[in-house]
């Protein structure tokens, strides 16, 4: 190791010990740890500092998150968008150095990371979508993004079962362009993983497919680290796991223990280790002169580069102007011109069809128009509807199931890995729209990973088909009762519940021109009718008005398979002498963004209004005075008996709303949608 | 293989295919290839068919659930309360035969699965109970409860993180007691294995610690299948794996292909399967005399060994009377005699505390008098405060850190692992209270495992701390918003988020009374203070009213942090000349269960009602005309100063009350609470 390398090893370790000794907050024990390797990985990293978003870049995940001083420290010393005033203000309000790592506040990161397992298994997203990209564009005089991605992780990633159905995957698809570096260090939070984690990880890697290279002293031998990242880019047809034995809180009196793990240094412990570093004691976040001319030159490496990329790219659009350009339009964030007319448009003659059957016409009409698009299933295709005919896998070669250009992905039964992957594979850009299907009940096992594409804004889109009770035989286990509740609160989550095939086209819609909020399309496994009144247009504002009275007596709101439900239990209280105007909500968040008078036409004043939908009823009093809905688990059975059971019929609507018009007789009724602030 | 043997089998593979003919819907694939283990296994199991409680059975864990058409056939086979005619009404309505196992419904299912992985991790929990509870009352002469867990899983289930979790802390743990059959059947919905899943199973399984065994035809060898029995209890450390090869669908002109796996076979298929196992085509249902004989003489055998036990239980609680009426009262499901006297009590001059220390604190005071209650937390015991000062760890003797004896569990970083070991835990028996500690945002990464206790009904506890953006510093990747609404939506969860002191003894009371009904207890990071009108009393009424005004102008209704935050508004309210009245609601479930009048008398009619907390308000509407709450995600920063930047102050909470009551001026209002139906 040089002294120079040496010295911006211990700068990194130190810009993060004073970060958290700034916050007096924040973990230190694992950016002494990884300094070192941190250091070699991003010398050998290709990337443009004042240009995150290039596609070619080589990616960084750091999946134990926590240690975000030293990704801060890094983003600092090459040249990124934050500075040493920003570290200042780690983990203060408002400050670019959030707890952990945001992709929304800090420049270069590329994924949020925080909830374990989370970051390796959008790295392994991020692999897919590389190889998926190249696979597509690349020719051989030109490689449109060549690239690798690197994660750090720890053992608290390794712990959880997220990391473990995204690493299987990963090992059957032969990702050789994914490099993780396991800090094995030894301690968790609870102290020595002896306590609860004596697994042979090596092992299972190896088990997984992994190609495995072992760095025995990854606290100075640089030399070991940087052979491990040369060996690791010559194995093409593995990931690769570097396991990297590094003493947690490397240099601190407390070092090897955990409680160097998540709480600031002690000052007395800051001075020895500032001291035994080469550094003043007195000055906080120094930056040797060296170091950062160090980094400086590293960085003028970097840009040549990305020169001669761009000095490729412009040949290779020149040499083939339509890959050219439907690279330059993906690398732009636009969507192919006209894309949305391919989308399915139906009228009430049209025959009832389930909404996975509409939402398998809408991929089978729109994945051949937009290449951007690319999804799969948790092993549920059969029954999720996700592969449209003729599509490829998107499997290594040598398996003979499909190639690396392929656009549909197995994923196999890990729906978390699959919503982290999901994760991932947007975060790599180009605007990638992914989707990927399960049964809705079981989105909720991806729970960690949904909640991060809405944090993250990532526009990933889950087909989330056997959308109720509906389903019938497979029973309670498999109905989902609180999943849309769980979602719709959920900040930033387009939870769309379409009725028929238009609405079902407008999810679509909504779905694939998101730039930034994920989508959950839940969908019937029986067959509903086309409804009069609906279109993608209507539908679009998320709700509106079916069947709409002067002066109902009642107003029935619904989503997915209870509108048209509503619409025949409205005919039937017609006959009872009693007007009910029907409104259809596919989608909450949609709809609440629309202006004030627009949602008051449509659930004004002056009628009560009952919702119907056959799950927990919990939200819906947000737009109704009267809920009918199904606040327990659901039955084994026949779906129409279990909707007859259950009394969602029209007969047991028209009976709910009649109640209801009584019950409000006499009252001034106010719409739920006027709120005093 | 002794002919009645093999007809034994092919009865059960038959029972199988004509349940799944006459439902036309399940998965007669599995049963066909896994009815020759399940044969064996169950020949060598111990219970008592008409007693399904018995302490000292072996249990039986169907992790791949929907292959339930075999767990039922042996239950009548084995003459549980299950019938024939029981099976001909398979998957309908009503029925005891539901679509996959459900612990509540179908005697002798040991827990619910279907959702992929929970059983094999339930089972893990079995495992670990069926330990605590030996080693805490075995004396040399009398094991209470000498037992095996059995489980069968499927392609899927080793697919799902959550069973690796559940796998690695097995091996950790050196659950000898534990023997998993792992059906290789290469097939899964998506279709070949190949397609998704070619990781090393076995190599994966040694890693984790577990014994491997091999049975390279699990359709034909009963020898090897019964030899695997005995080696896999030979090993005492370690859990054991059986890869049991089998042909999917065995015997059907399509067996070994996918199409077997979940749709009813063929009528000719049926046919040619009867005759080839020489049955009569023409017949359903059959059980050959010579078959029921065989189980009847196989479970005369069983009793003995129980009758022994039930001598030897007798010995026992003679000599070892304390010991004995401990183990009665447990069996009973009985808790000990004024247990809740030994939760803690507050007044409003004790010092404001953080709740997740008021949980340690009644940990402290009941685990000593109540030996049920055992726990851990997943790697975040010094934050969540779950280990009580002195407690042991429940570790393998050998590890040297803690004993089987032990209370404490360590889990690792695996939330899903944990929830779905607890619910084993809890389907143990023997009164068993298990808790386990996370931050609250992190049950989500549980979700698929506590949907499954709220709808197996076990009664179990999470310790969910660090519950909003109060926790500060570690930003939204860590500060719950949706998660109340999640869990407060699912049927049968009790979602606690306590105020003060008195508040959390109140739901720790509700927790260790309840049999039926999981916990969520949401804790404080941050102190709060003791308030003036709590106890543990009201506050187990789920919601009850601090400040009462006879003619309020406003109702604030709060849970946790938030109810003293209501307090101080209220208090400034007045120095404005507004009455504002001040509810507490812990715990919805336990509130709607409350009578409408005491409700009412809460909540009544005639002042509007605002709602305060700090995370999504999806809801609350339920309980209130205005929402105050937090609809997008958190902040990084110190948590008073997120607080303050998201207005939950005293001035903030008055400010909104005011615009409600200026609002809702001369409007007649009405109690949310009062409902058409």
């Amino acid at each position: 190791m040089s002294p120079v390398e040496q010295k911006a090893i211990n700068t990194i370790r130190l810009l993060a010990v004073d970060s958290v000794d700034a916050a007096n907050s924040g973990h230190p024990g694992a950016p002494l740890g990884l300094a070192p390797a941190a250091h070699v990985v991003w010398k050998n990293m290709n990337f443009d500092p004042k240009d995150t978003k290039w596609i070619a870049r080589d990616r960084f995940v750091l999946s134990n998150g926590h240690a975000c001083a030293l990704l801060y420290s890094l983003l600092v010393l090459f040249g990124f968008d934050l500075t040493v005033e920003d570290l200042k203000q780690f983990r203060q309000l408002g400050s670019k150095t959030p707890g952990h790592p945001e992709v929304l506040d800090v420049p270069g990161v590329e994924v949020t990371t925080g909830p374990l397992g989370q970051g390796i298994s959008n790295a392994v997203g991020l692999a897919i979508a590389q190889k998926q990209f190249s696979a597509t564009y690349d020719k051989p005089e030109f490689k449109v993004a060549d690239s690798f991605i690197y994660s750090f992780l720890g053992d608290g990633c390794l712990m959880e079962g997220v990391s473990s159905e995204a690493s299987s995957l990963a090992g059957h698809l032969q990702l050789g362009n994914l490099i993780a570096f396991w800090d094995d260090n030894k301690i968790s939070i609870d102290g020595s993983t002896e306590v609860a984690f004596t697994e042979d990880v090596v092992a299972r890697y190896r088990a997984y497919g992994w190609h495995i290279i072992e760095v025995a002293d990854g606290n100075t031998d640089l030399a070991a680290i940087e052979n491990a990242i040369v060996e690791a880019k010559k194995v093409t047809d593995k990931p690769t796991l570097i396991r990297l034995t590094t003493t947690i809180g490397f240099g601190s009196l407390a070092q090897g223990t955990h409680s160097v793990h998540g709480a600031a240094l002690k000052k007395d412990d800051i001075v020895q280790l500032k001291t035994k570093f080469g550094f003043n004691p007195e000055e906080k976040f120094a930056i040797p002169t060296e170091v950062t001319e160090f980094y400086k030159a590293n960085v003028a490496e970097k840009l040549k580069v990305k020169a001669e990329w761009e000095k490729g790219f412009a040949a290779y659009k020149q040499k083939y102007p339509e890959l050219g350009e439907e690279v330059q339009r993906r690398l732009d964030g636009k969507l192919p011109k006209n894309w949305a007319d391919h989308l399915p448009r139906y009228t009430p003659s049209d025959s009832p069809v389930a909404t996975r059957k509409l939402s398998e016409i809408v991929l089978t009409k729109i994945l051949p128009v937009v290449p951007e698009i690319i999804g799969g299933s948790a092993d549920l295709t059969p029954s999720n509807l996700t592969k449209t005919v003729g599509s490829t896998d998107f499997q290594p070669p040598s398996t003979g199931l499909g190639d690396y250009s392929g656009r549909y992905i197995r994923y196999g039964v890990r729906e978390h890995g699959m919503g982290s992957i999901m994760n991932g594979i947007a975060a790599f850009g180009a605007n990638y729209k992914n989707y990927g299907g399960t049964f809705l009940n079981f989105v909720s096992y991806a729970a960690g990973a949904v909640r991060l594409a809405a944090l993250s804004h990532h526009p990933v889109t889950w087909v989330a088909t056997h959308d109720s009770i509906g389903l019938g035989e497979d029973g309670p286990t498999h109905q989902p009762i609180e999943t849309l509740a769980h979602f719709r609160a959920t900040p930033n989550i387009s939870v769309w519940r379409p009725a028929d095939g238009n609405e079902t086209s407008a999810a679509y819609y909504s779905a694939i021109q998101s730039t930034s909020t994920p989508h959950i399309i839940a969908l019937t496994r029986q067959n509903l009718p086309q409804l009069e009144g609906s279109s993608i247009e209507v539908a679009s504002l998320g709700g509106y008005t079916l069947i709409k009275h002067d002066k109902p007596d009642i107003i029935i709101v619904a989503s997915g398979s209870e509108v048209s439900l509503a619409v025949d239990a409205s005919k039937r209280l017609e006959t009872e002498g009693f007007k009910a105007g029907v409104v259809s909500i596919p989608d909450f968040l949609t709809f609440d963004k629309q202006p004030l008078d627009y949602r008051l036409s449509v659930l004004p004043d002056g009628a009560p209004i009952l919702s119907v939908e056959v799950m927990s009823t919990f939200g819906w009093s947000k737009y109704s005075h009267a809920q009918f809905g199904l606040n327990r688990f659901g039955a084994s059975g026949k779906g129409p008996a279990i909707y007859k059971y259950f009394e969602f019929t029209p007969e047991g609507v028209s009976e709910r709303a009649v109640k209801t018009i009584e019950f409000y007789k006499g009252k001034t009724v106010y719409s739920p949608i006027s709120t005093p602030f």
